[in-house]
């Protein structure tokens, strides 16, 4: 007996947004109702689903009353504001954002990695931040076969992490320069295109940016290994669409990159593009748009006798952000976790 | 008695060549007469220097004689050519291509580093490689108060690396892009406007390209220091002019990072830039057309006690390779080393 469910998109025009829409089109997802919510900007824009032009709402208490699922991507504060009154009147939400991320009671979920947290929710389950999605489902596989140890990342980030508006100033920046004419920068805090930065997320006082440590921390819940020691080094390339991560892995043991290559070749989530012969590896031009992580130039740490060096492109956009989300829902409407959640969140 | 010399610049046109071009003028090099050497294509035109228009000789045998200095800049197979006949005519070749910087009659140099290789030259110096370059005037200051045991290294690549015709070719590509064309390919095997890509140079058994193998053998040549172990990642990214990299270290002992703070930043051919509060670190716009390697984002690893994360960022082409190789020239005439050297490589 095929149910259908009551969907609210917060967050409805933003780039995450509109690929939620496009998902929940194209992997035919069971719904009833559809209620496109955004701030008041963006009121009275009308979104194409199925054929029908539905019009944006603006994101109140009101306009989440009778939802089974709340897709969030309006950002923290948003969340953090609707997110407990969804949970309240009745909702399921799953959070892009990194309000609740962090909180003990709040699933933090890849259904590759860890499907059984969801089980556990309380209302709210979280959607991991996208670089930390994308390094997950790459080195989880490993994980399972020999533990990781440590972890030391360096990530090329696209635009796109900072939404639709960074990837039109990127365009716009290039356009500037090519005519000799001075970058303006407004999403950034500084030129980015023919240009890259370290991270502009607020440091810490150990000098780790939020991104980076949310890499971090992110990576340890959701493995439930507080053990595995991770280091991130991130920064802001001017690519439009898919990040990518340059990863140092270290094992208690030689993990061996044939057999490295193996298991990630059959890895859910993942796909494997290497051909040496040609020098063709992962590229973000090849990923975006893809749902798979691309890894590739898997090789033996010579530095180091337990070492594994990998390489990965992930669209950060999709598996990143939209389809993860999506893929919870499926997950809860699979398992029959939808109805009747109550919030506790201490957070 | 100051004394002037004749010099020869193997690949003037070039990227590079023409900086070797700006940095004699500039710097004051002491030069006697002047001689453009480039390829075929190339014959005919004139470059600037000094208020006289320099005609281009075509790179042969015969340009080579009574030249006390040729800065070689056209590759490795011409160098392999060249070179030898240049030492035989009496000249020391300091080369800036691959072809001899691991034969161990040739001293591999950074002047801030390892001056003292040059006395033991038998006509031809060779200058590192960039990457190499700008990794290692960061790293050698520490690796001399606590001996550096591991370098975790991911490099962010401009097009300058592959000379003119790559910055060119990634201008025209981004112009396509944003008229919604498609990008054409000439130089590198990928779009790389907008893109990323690992370093296209042959890869070997292990899977590191030759771009990664140079920052681990002349890194240890440079350092003379056989132990240290080097693991590097090295892309390609859109960006004009100036490498970046994110450098992992690990010694035997902690190393904190306000003694690497303050080491770096007096550290001669390095500029540190950090400003933590306004989350300002080095960008490639900011290291281009500056002599010094920038660095900044010094922090303690918190993946491992002994570990060390900082960020750079160079001009390849200045001290990456032309103003490396001038450096190497004044430190030849400063010990009186320029006359009298003849050949014996082996390789």
């Amino acid at each position: 007996m095929a149910k259908n469910y009551n969907i609210a998109i917060l967050g409805a025009t933003g780039a995450v947004g509109k690929e939620l829409l496009e998902l929940l089109d194209s992997r035919d997802f069971p719904v009833a109702d559809l209620r496109l919510l955004a701030s008041n900007r963006s009121v009275g824009e009308r979104l194409s689903f199925k054929g029908a032009n539905i019009l944006v709402e603006e994101a109140s208490d009101h306009a989440l009353s009778n939802v089974d699922i709340v897709l969030a991507s309006a950002g923290s504060s948003i969340s953090k504001t609707l997110g407990p009154i969804a949970v309240e009147k009745g909702a399921i939400v799953i959070d892009n954002s990194s309000a609740f991320r962090m909180s003990p009671e709040v699933p933090l979920v890849i259904p590759e990695v860890n499907p059984n947290a969801i089980t556990k929710h309380q209302g709210i389950i979280a959607n991991p931040n996208c670089t930390t999605i994308l390094m997950a489902l790459v080195v989880w596989p490993l994980h399972q076969v020999q533990q990781v140890k440590r972890i030391v990342a360096a990530t090329y980030q696209s635009a796109s992490g900072a939404g639709a508006k960074a990837i039109a100033e990127v365009k716009t920046q290039a356009q500037e320069i090519l005519e000799g004419r001075k970058p303006t920068t407004e999403v950034f805090p500084y030129p980015l295109a023919f240009n890259l930065f370290p991270h502009n997320s607020p440091l810490n006082d150990f000098g780790y940016c939020e991104e980076e440590m949310k890499m971090v921390n992110e990576t340890r819940k959701i493995f439930n290994d507080s053990n595995i020691r991770i280091s991130a080094t991130c920064v802001r390339v001017p690519v439009l669409r898919a990040h990518s991560e340059a990863i140092n892995l270290e094992f208690n043991e030689p993990f061996f990159s044939d057999k490295a290559r193996e298991i990630l070749s059959r890895a859910p989530g993942v796909k494997l593009v290497e051909d040496w012969q040609a020098n063709h590896f992962p590229m973000p031009i090849a990923a975006s748009g893809e749902n798979d992580v691309l890894v590739g130039r898997i090789r033996q740490d010579i530095s180091h006798p337990c070492g594994l060096e990998l390489w990965l492109c992930g669209d950060q956009i999709r598996k990143g952000a939209a389809l993860n989300a999506i893929q919870i829902s499926e997950l809860l409407v699979e398992r029959q976790l939808v109805k009747g959640a109550k919030l506790s969140i201490s957070s």
